[in-house]
């Protein structure tokens, strides 16, 4: 995580910060976030580099602008329209049928997460990822007083399934969270270790399992959302911000049974959803096969920069996501601000020896290459 | 609370609901939210009745359409445009000046109580309101694992303050909640009553106090925001949900001591508040002085439906808010029935006697008012 200490006073006079009564656990904390660099090319928070398309722009001021002519009504609170195009998305994209009521949304995926930490989660319960892994997991648990327990992987970041579920029959977590592809290592789960660990969870207490499908659409395999059928504790995320080019939008989504839906219900905000997001995400969905046309173009060029840089001999994880994580380097640190050196932004995940490079556009990507191929050579040299 | 029971089985069998390990406390609970009924007049959420004017909807879809066009990226995480602009609007219309880095916004009020609540409530802490008032600060404290304090008020409904400093010395709350105008009564609050609670919060904690302004533009007395100064635990949040005329943005927020606006982005999710809420939001500050229009009729006609309903020997409680409560009735659900049954859906927030109607047009007021002129009439014939 980077990011610098909070208020750093040292001169013995409290300031309004040291006295103000905030939780204890908040404390020399830092907001989480990747800090935002003026640089040419920055490939360091996984967005998509593609501009929506103007005919979509002008369809989002279209519905946008009808939205507004009713903006002084609070919006569906329930999202009706939006959940039934996002079900009819997963039903026509991964050919598993859900409808509505199995479908959920909110402010990004973190603010769905948030609320199945608030409904499943929360003081005096605990949630394992395996880590390295999305940090929000453990951030956002942690935000809701849920315990958080650090699974393990194996050396090449897949999930070490007989640990994993040692783990889960020992400490008893109440959410299980399997990231896939994940975040930041691009390793997607087997639909065979999912089940294992459903399983487990189940039979120690049972536990919700949340399979985090944010980079799904990128995944050279099909979506774990299938499993969904007979599991009632199982939930897939997903989010519009990658695959849909809309990381501006703030647009999560899960599938789940619809005893889920009712139950994150009891915790979202009244009206969490604004008409403005649920217009802009409709226009989005009608242009569904453009977007995702963009996201072809990105695993093209995420297997290009795979196998480009093993061919320069870096090691570099198998990446089912639109970011690639490549190394390994003695000091990450200082290769991170090598590759800044060369104008291009890359991301210091804390996973000792390696970073993570976003995906982006050809010209991006060979400015990236370019900037590797030249530290590599000067470390050589 | 309106609502009704989640789930109700009695097969004997248990359901996917009722084998969902939700949290004990959600079990049996109802999501929060007023019925949305198909009525001619509906008069029962506060929102403003004035749509926003077609110059404001087509900047708004001019500035979305900006916004859209880099919604591949995230949005400033920051939001520095539109706190800037929301401060100039608070230094504009209450004459005490607050910068940026005083002020903070989120998707809606709601976001804005849950992020301090998480921030200096939750677990193994308290928060304090003057029940009856708004009945989401209960909420989102029990949401965030705040223990929740129902404070007294005196039989006209304003804070009983002597009452109110007893219960801050002994209970020593963390949160302090004062709702001003209050809702669902209309009553402002005082500003030497804050400052004695300021006190008496300070004395017992220190404590944070939070005056809840969401209805402030529409009272016949001064902000109380200039109170911030001095006052590093003080906090004023807004909404541009009535005054705006945008329930449908949802865009809360709060001005503070700079430290305040620290703290809560320790808690706030990454990337929170969408480029189209922001731009939306940024687009409906340009137009503030043809809203704060509306906002005088408003006022006109609140004043009319207070004057008018004493006239026919009604109780009326003195409002400074967008609403009206009035009674008594000797049950209060069978009037707001009675009521719905002429074609005006008003509130019934549960307090014993007393029912809630929002100040709409004056079309939908006159309808308002006949319909209450007819209760009464059958009543007591």
């Amino acid at each position: 995580m980077e990011g610098s200490a909070r208020q750093v006073t040292g001169t013995g006079t409290p300031s309004p910060w040291d006295e103000l009564p905030v939780r204890d656990e908040l404390r020399g904390k830092s907001p989480y976030g990747a800090p935002q660099l003026d640089v040419p090319v920055r490939l360091n928070t996984n967005e998509n580099p593609y501009p929506l398309p103007e005919p979509l722009v002008a369809r989002i001021a279209e519905r946008v602008a009808e939205a507004a002519r009713h903006l002084n009504r609070y919006p569906d609170r329930d999202a009706v329209e939006l959940r039934t195009e996002l079900a009819a998305y997963l039903t026509r994209t991964t050919g598993y049928e859900v409808t509505a009521a199995r479908v959920w949304a909110a402010n990004g995926s973190n603010e769905v997460l948030q609320q199945l930490l608030q409904t499943f989660g929360g003081p005096g319960r605990t949630a394992v990822g395996f880590e390295p892994s999305y940090s929000m997991h453990a951030l956002i648990s942690r935000g809701t007083g849920t315990g958080w327990i650090s699974g393990p992987r194996h050396d090449d970041f897949t999930i070490d399934v007989e640990a994993a579920e040692r783990v889960i029959a020992e400490r008893r977590p109440d959410v299980v969270f399997v990231c896939s592809p994940n975040n930041p290592t691009g390793t997607a789960v087997e639909a065979e270790t999912v089940l294992r660990l459903y399983e487990a969870a189940q039979a120690a207490k049972p536990s919700m399992v949340v399979v985090d499908e944010a980079y799904g659409e990128f995944s050279h395999r099909p979506s774990l959302l299938p499993l969904l059928e007979g599991r009632p504790h199982l939930v897939v995320s997903r989010t519009m911000s990658k695959a849909f080019g809309a990381a501006g939008l703030r647009l999560g989504y899960l599938a789940a049974h619809p005893a889920v839906v009712d139950a994150v219900q009891l915790v979202r905000l009244p009206y969490h959803l604004s008409a403005v997001t649920q217009a802009t995400a409709l226009a989005a969905l009608e242009h569904t096969d453009t977007l995702l046309g963009y996201v072809e173009q990105l695993k093209t060029e995420r297997d290009r920069i795979v196998t480009e840089l093993r061919a320069m001999g870096c090691e570099v994880t198998d990446s089912d996501a639109n970011f690639v994580q490549f190394g390994r380097f003695d000091d990450s640190h200082t290769a991170w601000q090598a590759i800044l050196d060369h104008g291009v932004l890359v991301r210091d995940n804390g996973v000792p020896g390696w970073l993570r490079v976003t995906a982006g556009t050809p010209e991006e990507n060979d400015a990236f290459l370019d900037a590797v191929r030249a530290i590599r050579k000067e470390s050589n040299s």
